[in-house]
């Protein structure tokens, strides 16, 4: 089927480019054209009338931990470590249809706030990649390994992403498994190795969290004599690899060197690190250093939204504000950390307009709140949000309308969803 | 006409209780009843179902330059006083036609977004106070008081806010005219002893600019040798009199001493000062000090959204991410800024939900995004948003159904807002 949208202030990503009155035919899962004159229409191509709103490609959600869901608003205001605490209990007793319904839940939200693409790592995600699958959100699932509790743990992790991956892989051209290990902290060298072992395999990068506290890093100088990601440098692992960083806050200038020498995509989480107190990553050092920089909400137990627009808001005027420079993280920048620097580390054709890249794409309201637009970049990083959304397109299909996402049962996974809650928090206060 | 709000999961501000299926009877602009019994109803009383969602105090924006809807978007990413610049060239050509529609659009947006009340400073303001009483938000107006052209610009900024008060004050039971300063830059010791002067007689508060940068308090150092709370406590100005200091970001602890000891109501205008590169506010340490921060957007030139739960949101984390403190500027704590505080700084019975306090409320639907809820205050602070809120009454008059402005006229407001927007933009670039 052949869509053509019409009546676009299309933002193409294409450099700073913006075409007024523009038109973009999509056909099946693929943009195949835009730009100002009319495509061809048969009686099978659906119209849809932007009315002049902004168009542009769908954000990039580069961190997340869907099921998390269930931890809105639970153990808020605490320190990492109670906070930890509190949460640990609660994850052992997550089967898969808690993690489904909590995914599913959370699927609905990324769409209605902007995102068509998360990259997702959490535990055995077997209802994670269900929820994924059946919302119609592209999705990157990881089952992350850990082996602080042994080998056993590290071979039935590695087993369970492997079998993710066999059964989930490349579903629908918008599921893809990814390997990860959760973090330096949490997994030995063997661990490490192995999972950059599989994605060299695979030609997949690897989801990792780096340097998301000072304790961390601490910790790891004190075990290595390096930082993490000196750590994985030292062992030959970035060579040939993409990783993809999680949160890199408390990052110095040899790690940013180490960025910019290997294919190493921070993703920035701004509204998680700052709520859990783990502080300001270096965004504007990092930028201007050349680093192609990702934004992420993290989960939902941390944020607690999994909302871009406000995720995006927040990482260009945290940089502004604690360099006290107006100028830096400028909105066409954040921007494009938050589309197409993600599309480029997960390696799809995306977070672009433009014939041949994947039909990822969102329609804001041209309401009197969006008018006049001066800046459309600016509009959007610093006036965007979930209530100016009128349209999601994800992979061709149109999975939000008038601000709903219409590819979810929101009745049923509301119900599924309250009824594993009251399982997991049984006997806790 | 009476109107009882059922099944309410309501946040009083009596302390931190919530009372879950809770009844408000709200009789005219007034609350007579809130309680778990339900309340006796006639055939004329108007029920509101909550259907279990949470009911608090709607917000209090207690700064903001409501008319600079125009600025949205324009002068991004530049320094202050670059951005400045080109504001000022456009705000020369605001009239009264201008002023309102600018405030019109800007108060749909202020209740959309959860705040029935606001705290305006600006220009002559008259289209300003004639776009409050028809939007049907609760207001508090000035005329703000400059020197730095000469006494006849004092005389004539005066005597503006004066005729503003006799025509409008107390219009309705929800708009009132406040004396204004600009700030200590910008006005003379005459004009701050004028100001003080008509609020001490009328027993109203001052609405003023206070140590928004660094370069304002070194500058005032060096013209006063004091900060400029500091100026205004040796003039004796602070006694007898309620001061309400918009931003507070450059304050040290002799000028938080200022405001333990006086009625100095601090107002954070987190995304605001983070956007301009003004910096941030030591709101932990005004908080451990007893002092009452209130909460503020600023205007649509510098936010760029009338939005208070993200505003609400940027204030709690910032301070724990800034303080590296997951446990500091908890959502109790930022949720009483954002509410109760303004209207004790503002002199009005609101901010809670009791017996003789006005009914100011706002309705957050109870959507799947929206459960489990383990900690109601921390759902607001850290989930809530626009899209989550389905009603706000303001003084007694439901203005946002379904979250939707229903008090202005959006498509009138829009056409005479972007008539007033080309004239405004024609010729500047």
């Amino acid at each position: 089927m052949k869509t053509v949208i019409k009546n676009a202030l299309a933002l193409t990503m294409n450099g700073r480019e913006v075409l007024k009155d523009a038109y973009i035919l999509i056909d099946g899962s693929t943009i195949r054209y835009i730009g100002q004159e009319a495509p061809e229409q048969d009686g099978n191509t659906r119209v849809l009338d932007a009315r002049g709103g902004i168009v542009m490609p769908a954000f990039v959600n580069m961190h997340t931990h869907l099921a998390m869901t269930y931890f809105r608003s639970y153990a808020s205001d605490l320190r990492l470590d109670k906070w930890l605490e509190k949460i640990f209990a609660v994850e052992d007793r997550l089967d898969e249809e808690a993690m489904y319904y909590g995914a599913l839940i959370a699927c609905a939200e990324a769409m209605e706030h902007g995102a068509c693409c998360v990259n997702d790592m959490y535990l055995d995600s077997f209802g994670t990649v269900r929820a994924c699958a059946d919302s119609g959100i592209r999705a990157y699932v990881s089952r992350c390994v850990v082996d602080s509790d042994g080998a056993a743990g590290l071979e039935r992790r590695l087993r369970e992403n492997e079998e993710l991956f066999r059964n989930f892989d490349a579903f629908d051209g918008r599921i893809y498994v990814l390997p990860s290990a959760h973090a330096e902290y949490t997994c030995s060298r063997e661990a490490l190795s192995r999972v950059y072992g599989e994605a060299k395999r695979l030609g997949r990068p690897v989801h990792i969290h780096i340097s998301e506290t000072n304790r961390e890093v601490s910790e790891c100088l004190a075990r290595h004599g390096m930082t993490p990601l000196e750590l994985l440098q030292s062992m030959g692992l970035l060579e040939d690899t993409t990783t993809i960083a999680a949160h890199c806050v408390a990052v110095g200038s040899r790690d940013i060197d180490i960025m910019q020498n290997f294919r190493v995509y921070p993703v920035h989480n701004p509204c998680s690190n700052l709520k859990l107190g783990s502080g300001i990553a270096p965004v504007k050092t990092m930028l201007e250093a050349g680093v192609n920089v990702c934004i992420g909400t993290d989960g939902n137990g941390s944020n607690n939204n999994i909302d871009m627009f406000r995720e995006t808001f927040v990482a260009s005027v945290l940089q502004k504000g604690f360099n006290r420079r107006a100028d830096c993280t400028d909105a066409f920048s954040v921007f494009k950390m938050a589309t197409a620097n993600g599309a480029e580390a997960l390696g799809y054709n995306g977070g672009v307009l433009k014939s041949g890249a994947a039909a990822d794409i969102m329609i804001l309201d041209k309401t009197a709140f969006l008018e006049p637009v001066h800046d459309p970049f600016g509009m959007v990083v610093y006036s965007g949000e979930a209530k100016r959304l009128k349209t999601l397109i994800v992979n061709g299909r149109v999975t939000v309308e008038n601000g709903e996402c219409v590819t979810v049962n929101k009745q049923e996974a509301y119900s599924g969803f309250i009824r594993c809650a009251k399982r997991l928090f049984e006997g806790i206060d």
